[in-house]
């Protein structure tokens, strides 16, 4: 019997075939947006079990764990490493359908090569044999990242952050770019007074800033925006449930902010509106005043389980897909931007997917020709990011943008062996285009130009618009 | 020519054959969800015709009828069994790709054995046809259900019902258990503060409670609640535009109470949704404490047609499918529920199919490892309760949770022949799931898991999940 | 190698290959709404160059330019008609599954015999080989649309219009019947003082009525939609963000126009919407009385982008889609109508997808038995006016109404050569269809009404339901 994970697994046309064995399997992998712990890189982490490799941060495979009537002592409580991995294997064969059964086996097939699909029965064996190949240096953090041909990656970095494991990976000539992200979602986060406090009080001592006004923020974050453009780094993520567009004016900035930082006083909802409103003007323009990429993760409702956030705290399975976004107060904050010569190259993702033609429709409207595809329709997000939602958003991009300008497939994830969703997403990247070849709706004659379109989404885009 | 409804109907694959035929269609049914005349069940009804059947009742015939051009008088009006009969001959081959043109011919077929698709010309000898063999006690309303090889059905039933017929149906051994639902949106109906004063003084007349403040209400709706339960239900039903989640305080709601049922006076939208709020979050205590599903159907906007409503009233083709729900809220109610220990077993069941990811997304914020699928996303309803519907549910439930686990169809009817909709439904799974394994989507070797999973969703999971 | 538009091209079945080919392939064109210059029609307009045909107005075309890195100087500055082309010659590679790259190639094919598909090499061979053939009086305005078998084509006019253009071609006995459609946005558009009060002023004029009331207003209009009546005019058109259904009162409405046409004053946003529902209820009346179709075109966000409606003004590739409707506004509005007897035929095109199943369901609450499919789910527009869009509207369309029914496809379109865009309709049309028939979920047995579906949808309906 041919093993599930096969040279052909999801390709399923002789064109699908050739583009992926030929224009797209064998390119670096540039992933432009991820969650790695820089320290793992820098001391070039070593995995006691693939129980830690494998569940010790996945909130997906908690979620299915839990949903397969798993206690949660199994998931993130006191079992044994081995016992958690048990329950993991006796879940895997329920997941058929969910893109958590074909990450497991792509997982196990590269990293370790295993054939078998995972399951109470074989668990004991493979957990054994993973332990014991995790034993080998070849499957340090680094030598994973070798080992599945990563190029660059960007990770998910904090303004006040030190960068040193950036430093010292750079430093140890490691061969991969690790290169940091600029998130300042904190530095808006004006909800709770006191961490917020704390936090701007952090900011100004890294950035040597004294902090007494909004436009001392700014000041800072100015600052801290060089610091990471000298460590290399290209772009900016925003984590955010909707995009903000209030007006305001800059003494109701600074009063408001003066009310949070200095009088420690909570906001109300329009407050709190005007100054993200301000702040992410702010970040737009430090942005596109260095040329950077913007990324906009917008969409999620979180922490809606209160009793497991008191538990366990946030970003372990409780999070999940919040309304369809506001069109106009999305399309008015990028015009202001615009408007103001201010909108950098930039990347919306939302979370739900019946947003999907809205986004797509909504890039075109910011489109300036000074580089292709400079506003950008990103990739299927976390709970789109399977299968189903990567065809849809590629699909929908196709129909109302440009597919061919595509910057592709980013893993998002923590895991030193997530990689094998780069080559997960080219598969079906090219058995989406085959499947038009081969029904006549995309030309015969135009084959180079697909075989150019599969490697620059793959690849080459993503090398050209974020010039790391 | 091979019939149109034939043995591999809707099975596009080896595999798919083989699964339908060898694991889904024998099983018995549970129709946990349903809304047929439990003393048509007790008195074992006879048919006077198809055309009291299949369009005495039935407002997806109607609707398909008006916007066929037929007038009124052949639909709810006065023209003879024969006149309405011929007027949907004429229509059905209207209907191709409308789930009325396979459910049709599926229940010609399965019923009456006819194989002949329906129209004007046939019309007189298939009508005659079926009237003869209904004349038959063969056709009586419970060998219908026995023919069809019906385990359980759940009819809909108010708090204050007697239960009478299904007291009848279970004293006469009839074989198919016929149990009732608790579905007690009249409790919360305070709208009209008449018709909502009637009801309450009606549920204080069946309960024995004497009503004067919103504690005696459930008070009086535990009572009720005991009765429905010694009586075999299992399972309450909310119908709702949508879910609802303010804060309120006891004495608030006291006064609302007071103000619509002693004062009769209307109340405001705030009072309103308070009000709802606490009543929901009552019903869900009443639910959990006994360790039934909770289901809630949101998601209609009803009597959009207020010139046909003051002629035929409700329920008669002219609801329709509202907007998507607001997320947040949806979380907040059932978040408040669980933070109290209260969230019971819950089917949720949206009727805008761009709700779809959002709620697949959402269940798996409650899922707490107690039982598998604890929280589930219902079967396609209503408009979606069709082909596409069911397809694009299960794909949606397939990559943000657990196919494996999911309760599987219901008819949600009030047809005595409309039990081929769950073969319809078994035929979809099974060719759904093939068509994974034929493209090596799903393992080979996993075929006894796929086998166990299609046994799963069409009888063993809903067996389990509800214990009736 | 066969070329890329062949004679099976999208067809994927032999029931597909003879439903276009014998059913719908050779009937007429009936372009109910489409944007075509009248005046362009009357003189028989002769095109310099293809340039002018294909890029002069088309900002689908300039989205596509910019988002491929084009500057705006090949788009809609001054760049000379050889080096616009050149630069779209270049995009048409990149535009792969975009519906720009199958139209651009059907349109080459059916009216300038060419094969090739458009790139930087043949682009001035196939310029220089356009351009050629455009000296022709083959190539005129009229010709083109004989050429293209159109029988019927509805422009879109302001009430203001003297509609001399179409007199002129009339006159002309030119063969295709060049209709007008009554298009009274700006009768509405009280956004802004200035530019409605000079609306208004010209409206009095050309109706001779004294405009100092809202019932002046009215009366106007009345006078003008009997003279579009007189012109062969049987459709409005609404152009609208979302539907309004306010409260109000006589008294309200005239103080409210008066405040904007008398004193100049600027309206909140609660007179505006209770302005435009009055406005809207009466536009609903005249067509009623006169027994035409209204069509609603809701859903677009327009000019998202500030800096370039400042440089280039509207319609220039900034609008996009905007966020869903608001369904119980809709179903109200509708309602009023209704209730008032003054329903008439109605089309309703949404822009945002996610809005499919909520206006499928909609149409069917209003449908009254009068005439087959009186009130109609508009064909995919904008946006989704490519396959996956026309193929999502048929789909949803189909399992919540009839498909049978549906009045099928207009181009929308400026240009005299999107004609093509109906067989691309049909091709897609008869591929879908022809798929349920091969796959066994239409009976072969029904094949005649297949048939006849297939030519009602493409041709008949249209041409019974607007009687022109």
């Amino acid at each position: 019997m041919k093993p599930f994970i096969h040279d052909n697994f999801l390709l399923h046309s002789d064109t699908a075939v050739h583009l992926f064995h030929n224009h797209a399997e064998n390119l670096p992998i540039i992933d432009y947006h991820c969650h790695l712990n820089p320290k793992m890189v820098a001391e070039d982490h070593r995995f006691s079990s693939i129980t830690e490799l494998w569940l010790s941060e996945d909130h997906y495979k908690w979620r299915a764990l839990r949903s397969n009537g798993v206690s949660e002592y199994y998931i993130t409580g006191n079992a044994s490493d081995w016992e958690k991995f048990q329950k993991w294997a006796e879940t895997v064969p329920y997941l058929l359908r969910n893109p958590l059964y074909h990450w497991t086996h792509l997982e196990l097939k590269t990293c370790f090569g295993i054939e078998d699909t995972l399951n109470a029965k074989n668990a004991r064996r493979i957990y054994d044999k993973c332990n014991e190949m995790l034993l080998s240096p070849e499957f340090s953090a680094r030598n994973l990242m070798l080992k599945y041909n990563v190029e660059t990656v960007c990770t998910t970095d904090d303004p006040v952050d030190s960068l040193e494991y950036h430093t010292k990976t750079r430093n140890d000539k490691f061969k991969v770019k690790v290169l940091p992200t600029w998130r300042p979602d904190k530095a808006m986060a004006v909800e709770n007074p006191e961490s917020y406090r704390q936090y701007i009080d952090l900011l100004s001592k890294v950035s040597g800033i004294r902090i007494a006004s909004f436009q001392d923020v700014v000041d800072a974050l100015t600052v801290r925006h060089k610091f990471f453009e000298e460590q290399g780094c290209r772009l900016s993520d925003h984590g955010m449930e909707g995009f903000y567009n209030e007006q305001f004016t800059e003494s109701e900035i600074e009063a408001i902010f003066k009310k949070v930082y200095k009088n420690g006083n909570g906001l109300d909802a329009m407050e709190t509106a005007k100054f993200k409103t301000a702040m992410m003007l702010e970040f737009g323009k430090l942005d596109a005043d260095t040329g950077w990429t913007q990324q906009f993760h917008y969409g999620p409702i979180r922490n809606n389980n209160s009793k497991m956030f008191n538990q366990i705290g946030p970003d372990t399975g409780f999070d999940s897909i919040g309304p369809c976004a506001d069109a106009k107060r999305m399309a008015g904050f990028l015009d202001r931007l615009n408007s103001a010569g201010k909108l950098t190259k930039t990347i919306i993702y939302n979370l739900n997917p019946s947003d999907n033609a809205m986004v797509a429709a909504m890039i075109g409207n910011f489109q300036d020709g000074s580089i292709p595809g400079k506003v950008q329709f990103g990739a299927g997000w976390w709970f789109c990011d399977q299968k189903k939602g990567m065809e849809e958003q590629m699909n929908t991009l196709s129909v109302m943008g440009l597919l061919s300008r595509f910057v592709g497939m980013l893993t998002d994830s923590r895991s030193f062996v997530s990689y094998p969703r780069h080559e997960y997403f080219r598969r079906i990247l090219c058995n989406l285009i085959a499947d038009d070849v081969e029904k006549g709706e995309i030309p015969m004659s135009e084959m180079n130009r697909v075989e150019r379109m599969v490697e620059d989404i793959s690849y080459y885009n993503a090398k050209r618009f974020f010039r790391f």
